[in-house]
Formats: structure tokens, C-alpha cells, sequence
């Protein structure tokens, strides 16, 4: 029996409880006590993991392997890792084994019935995993772990703390009409924009994901405990931190990482020119996933942020939950009909017009330039023959006939037997 | 002596009075009766002057030249014109040739102080011959004719009739701000965004251009006639029309084409979905011009316009004076010490982000990530030592040593007997 063999046994039971009904593996209680050495998205741990598996990591760690050992080993198994980066890896990992706090860790999430999510997980939410050797280790979530199953197509919606009644209204809207569509609504469970999209999507009876950047024991910001455990309730309250971990400055940085890989589009609402969401859409365009901004007022602070996004940083304006619907590559259920065909041709990226289309900006259906024009040559009292309405127009007698002919059709002119007139509009 | 020369004899004194100093010139006198013939943008009749010139042009027309002739002398000068197009011209341009109507027009400009332009002119808007067959053959001024000159770079500000509060702030701002940036700002002359963007300019001491969509000797719309006529006392009024011609909807959207032409970006301050102000985006668009929109709430049905360039349209975001003279290719004044390189490097071009670019979104400068997770485990009143930091930070000894070197010198952390603490903040 090995080290981790020997060290599941010890708290079988503890594990148990976090596990639920998934199978007893080796494999996620290994993961378990990875996730508890390394801060979130330590690259190293990931390309180590991936080399050699988790438990042949954790058993390196627990048996006290030398650096050379370690890189040799993920060498021999084709992965890419050399000797000092080994040595500063165990260097920080190996301090922050402590079986005790592990214990205790377990303990306290069993207590709040949290569970322990690892990658071959049914419900994992595998956009996660495109951060490739940054992707968390483990996560744990309160509430229905089914709920990041991705068949509730998941949309984040961000902004800033500091937010005005503009930004809440538009969170309120935003969130409810997303949750008519479809989605689930995935934010970071903070004052402001974040919980009025929680809170919405509630009130809609959706789905809505907090995802903190402490571990799920303690709700983060003390004055949303209600918010997050009525979240819980209904969806699903998640971090990659082990019960027990306070939030930090780098843990929100990073948790932001795990909010745009875990939805199909990050939507900032409301956000000042220094706001934290400006991170999660860094993250979501790093990761080429669909970022969209919220206009407002530009004589709003607040919305200097969304203002930048769309600016610098390719953001797509959206308006509305149909806008941000359509920017995640769905089609909104009210324009199924029409969208039907796009949505195969266009392969579900967001978008964008080319200075060929740009003439349309001004045109509406039936905007024919000789219609125009021999309607601007046309009264509505005196009626006009034809060479007077085509000289009039700057048109031949012809094109005048033609345009006349579905102008008439429309019923927006009228033969007299004096000759044209245009008919009153109404 | 040929037609054109006997019609430029005949009203000879009327010609002069309409181009002050200029060279008498029978090019000039063919393009003004040219002026008269065809509706503005008649892409035919500009394929015919750029071919054969506007004195043959005029000749072939007064002399009553066969399709079969026209089309023969096109091809001939190395022109393209097939006779099907030489003979519908000449269908719609014959029957506006009217000497008396002429004259009358010429008598009217020349009453009114309007001026005549020609291409050759030195103070001719060479930015609108980038619309080829399109550009007009003529300008119609009352004012200053060199305000159109592009030593003072012109730049069009548009936007809606129905403008809100907001809109015209927006308008006032930027207008103000961008003559104190050293532009001249070019516009419709209708009530709101427009004209609020003309005033503005004017209560700036700065130069603003109007193009107007019916001849010069009528200041449309009635109740802007004092501010049009403020206009043509340090700026100028401007017309492809002749004197006399009324505005219509055809040439309304037409002149849109001379506003984005003329400037060296447009951009839309505040607009309706439905507004003739998108037009004037999509032909700035079309000639491949820089193209701006300033957003506005989500909840302003005036904005949505401006968000529909901003997302369809690939219009660049712009929220002020400075953003819309970056757009327009110029730094700032403010900014022109810094931008100077910047200038160089870009080619004038608006600057967009990539998604590469994307990460810096959330990081200010001095964001290190060790720094974040070392000043993370540290406490203001609690002193820890090095093993201690590193274990909290998931860092090694090494890195935090190298991190609270650098922490230390920017005075944001102190070493104590018993340790390392953060100072407080301020």
C-alpha cells in the first residue's frame, strides 16, 4: 500500500461524505490533496498532473521525491517539466502538506454538505478544461452539481460592486431575459451587478452559479449568506479553494479565470474604468470565448470600463438578453424562425459587419433609389405627367414607368386622368 | 464658336458675379450647367465628365449628340460607356437644360453671395473626389470657401433630429472639444445633434461647415436660418445643389454622402434606429473613413442607432473630444507628447485591441502576480516570517524573498525583528 493508498483509508469516511455517490477512486481523493498544496492555477501541478496522473503526483509529493526524481518521472511519461521548475514546485507544495488541516478541511465540508467535483466528474463543466494546465485541480460546489451541466447553457453576466440604478436595472433585465432563454447565469456572487443577476435569475426560477474565490464553507461577502445559500437552494455555489480557504486578492483574480471558461459567453454589465470584471473579460477573450460590453451613459464612471471593453478590446455592444443570447451562439426562442439558417452558416461566432455591409446602415426594405426620387418629384395635390415627373426626378421617362408601376402597386401613388399624384400618407 | 462658349457669353456677368477671382474658365461654366442637369451622385454623367471633360460634356448635350455619338467619343477619350447608358443620360439630363432657368439660378447666387467650385479650385475638398463617378461636379458656398480647406482638419458630427438631453450635451461637449483640438466641424444643419454640434463649434470661435441638401439660397429648416447664416459668416454653407433647387429626400441622403466625403471621420453622436444619420455612418464607412458612435443608455430608444453602428457596423467606440480626434488620426493636444510615437508607429489608423491584448485589461501597472499572492499572506499587525509567507502564498522562500525585495522598495511592506509585515495603506 502506498502513501495516498494509506492516507485515503486514514479518512475514508470524511471522504466518503464529499463524495456522495461517486465512486470510491483514488484518483479524486489524490486530486483533493493537490488542490489543498498549490495556489489556484499553478501551471506546474497542471502539466505535472497531466503528465503522470494525480495520484503518482500526490504520491511523489507525500513520499518526498526528490526534484530530479519528479522531473525525470513526468519526462519518462512524455510530459515537459525540468529540474528547477521541480525544485521550486515541491518547494511550495510540500509546505502545505498537513494531514490534520486536510482532515479538518473535509470535516467542515461534509458539514455544510458541499461536494467534491473532479474532471471525469459526469457534471464537470468541461469549458474548464481549456485552461489547459491552469485548470483547477478539483472544484467544490454547494448545491446541484448538475446545475454546470452544460445543457442549461451557461452565460456569464459581470460588473462591477459600485454599481448605479442604471446598471442594476440593466443586470435585472438582462438576467431575466436570459433565464426565459434558456440560459443559466454564472457570476461571482459580489455586491452590485454580480448579485442583482443572481438575484434575478432567482426570482425568474433559473439557474444561477456564484463562483467564490474562498472555499464554499464561508459565504463571501458576509452580507450575501442569504443570497448564496438561497443560490444553493436551486443551483449551485462553487470554488477550486478546499473548505477552510479565505479569499484573496489573487484567489479573485483567478476565480475569475474560472467564470469565463465556464460559460459560453461573458457579458460586463456595468463597470468603471478599474473594475475587477474587466479581468473575467480579459480571461474570456484570452480564452476566445464571445465577450460582450453594455453601453451607457458616457458621462458615467461606471460605465467607462464597458466603454474601454468595446473600445480596446473587441467587445461586442449588446443591448439586450436577445443580443446576449445570440452573442453565446443560441438563438433566442423568439427569433428560432429566422435565425434557423444563420445559425448553421454561421457557426455560432458573434457577428461583426464589414465596410461592404455598411451600406445598409441606412437603408430600409423598399428604400429602391428611383422610387425615392420619383416620389420626391410627385405632389399630393397637383397631379404630374410623365416627362414632368421624370424631368422633375432626373430620371427618364422609362425608369419613371417602372418605379411608377411599384409605387402603384403599394398604393402610394395614383393615375389620375390628369396625370400622377402621390398619395397621403395614412 | 461652339455652344458652350456661346452660352457662357450670354450670361457672362452673371458667371463672373458667382466666381469672385477665379480664372474665367469654360470648364467652370460647363460644370455649373452640368450641375443643373443631372441629380446629385449620377454616376453616369461623372463617367462621361472624366472621360471626354465637362466642356465637351455640356457641348455634346447643348448640341443634341446622339447616344450612338456620345457613348463613340467616351470610348474613344478611353472611357466606358455603353450606348444603352449614353442614351438613357441623355433621356433624363435633356430635358432639364433650360437656359432661362439657368440664368435665373446663376442671378439668384450671385444675389445671395453664394460662390461657385470647381475641382480645380484651390480651396476644392479633395476628399470628396475619393467618390469617383459619384463626387460632385459642383460646390455651392456661402461663407468662407477655404473653411473647406483641410489645414483646419474637418471632422462630421451628426446625429438625430429627435436628439434627448443627453444627446445634446454629448454634442456640445465633443463639439467645443474638438475645435479646442484644432478641428472644424462639419454637419447638416438640422435641428438637434446636428445643430447643436454647429452652435457649439460657433460659441468656440471655432469653424463649422454645413452641407445642405437643396440650394444655398434657402437656409433649411426655416428656424435654423440665423444659425445658418452665423455659419457663412466664419464657416461655410455648402450645396452640389444650384440655387433655387428645392431638398428632397434623394437629395438629402445624397448630401449625407458629401458630409462623410468631406471630413476625415465621422462620427454619430446620437441616433435612432431609424435615423438619416446611420446613412451618413454607412457612406463614411463605405469609403472606408473612420467611423464613430458615441453609446448611450441601453434604455434611450435615441441611442439605438449608435449601438447598432457599434455592433454591427465595426463603428469605434468613442466617449469624448479626445477618443474622436484619436478616431479622426490626429493626437490630441493634450496627449501629443506621449501619442507622438504612437502616431508614427500606427499610421492614423483607430487603434483596436486583439484578443492577445485582452489579458492587460485587468492589470494595472506593478500587477506582478507573486506580489499580489505575497502581499495576500501577509498581515499589517502580525509579523510572519519567510517560511511562514511562502507557505500562505503557495510560493516558494526564493520567490518571496525576490517579491518583498521589490514590495520593500516601493515602501508597501517592512521587515521587523519578528518578521515581515504590510504596512497600512496611506
Amino acid at each position: 500500500m502506498n502513501l495516498v493508498e494509506r492516507s485515503a483509508q486514514q479518512c475514508a469516511g470524511e471522504f466518503a461524505a464529499v463524495r456522495g455517490s461517486a465512486p470510491a477512486s483514488l484518483d479524486a481523493f489524490a486530486r483533493a490533496v493537490l488542490g489543498t498544496v498549490a495556489e489556484p492555477g499553478d501551471g506546474v501541478l497542471g502539466r505535472v498532473i497531466a503528465a503522470i496522473g494525480s495520484a503518482a503526483t500526490a504520491e511523489a509529493l507525500l513520499a518526498g521525491a526528490s526534484a530530479e526524481r519528479l522531473a525525470g518521472e513526468v519526462g519518462a511519461a512524455g510530459g515537459d517539466l525540468d529540474e528547477r521548475e521541480a525544485q521550486s514546485g515541491l518547494a511550495r507544495w510540500r509546505p502545505r502538506l498537513d494531514h490534520a488541516d486536510f482532515v479538518r478541511s473535509l470535516t467542515q465540508a461534509a458539514r455544510v454538505g458541499a461536494r467534491l467535483m473532479v474532471p471525469d466528474d459526469a457534471w464537470w463543466p468541461s469549458g474548464v478544461d481549456e485552461l489547459g494546465a491552469h485548470a483547477p485541480i478539483v472544484l467544490w460546489v454547494r448545491g446541484r452539481p448538475d446545475a454546470l451541466d452544460r445543457s442549461v447553457p451557461p452565460i456569464a453576466l459581470v460588473g462591477a460592486r459600485a454599481a448605479t440604478g442604471y446598471g442594476e436595472h440593466v443586470a435585472m433585465e438582462s438576467s431575466a431575459g436570459l433565464v426565459d432563454r434558456g440560459f443559466a447565469i454564472v457570476s461571482g456572487g459580489a455586491y452590485g451587478i454580480d448579485g442583482m443577476a443572481h438575484r434575478a435569475a432567482l426570482a425568474s426560477d433559473g439557474t444561477t452559479i456564484a463562483f467564490l474565490a474562498g472555499g464554499v464553507d464561508r459565504f463571501y461577502p458576509l452580507g450575501h449568506e442569504s443570497l448564496l445559500s438561497r443560490i444553493a437552494q436551486t443551483g449551485a455555489v462553487v470554488s477550486e479553494l478546499p473548505c477552510g480557504a479565505a479569499p484573496t486578492k489573487w484567489r479573485f483574480l483567478q476565480r475569475n479565470r474560472l467564470i469565463a471558461a465556464a460559460s459560453e459567453a461573458t457579458v460586463v454589465l456595468e463597470a468603471g474604468i478599474r473594475s475587477g470584471s474587466l479581468n473575467t473579460a480579459g480571461h474570456a477573450a484570452a480564452l476566445g470565448r464571445p465577450l460582450g460590453a453594455v453601453p451607457g451613459p458616457v458621462t458615467s464612471p461606471a460605465s467607462a470600463g464597458c466603454h474601454r471593453l468595446l473600445r480596446e478590446f473587441d467587445a461586442v455592444c449588446v443591448v439586450d438578453a436577445d443580443q446576449m443570447a445570440e452573442l453565446a451562439g443560441r438563438v433566442s426562442r423568439q427569433n428560432a424562425k429566422q435565425g434557423e439558417r444563420d445559425a448553421h452558416d454561421e457557426s455560432g461566432g458573434p457577428r461583426r459587419g464589414n465596410a461592404a455591409d455598411s451600406t445598409r446602415a441606412g437603408r430600409s426594405v423598399g428604400d429602391d433609389p428611383d422610387a425615392i426620387r420619383v416620389l420626391d418629384a410627385m405632389s399630393t395635390r397637383r397631379p404630374r405627367d410623365l416627362p414632368e415627373v421624370a424631368r422633375r426626378a432626373g430620371l427618364t421617362v422609362i425608369e419613371v414607368m417602372a418605379a411608377l408601376g411599384r409605387l402603384e402597386a403599394e398604393g402610394v401613388v395614383e393615375r389620375r386622368p390628369e396625370g400622377w399624384v402621390r398619395r397621403r400618407a395614412g
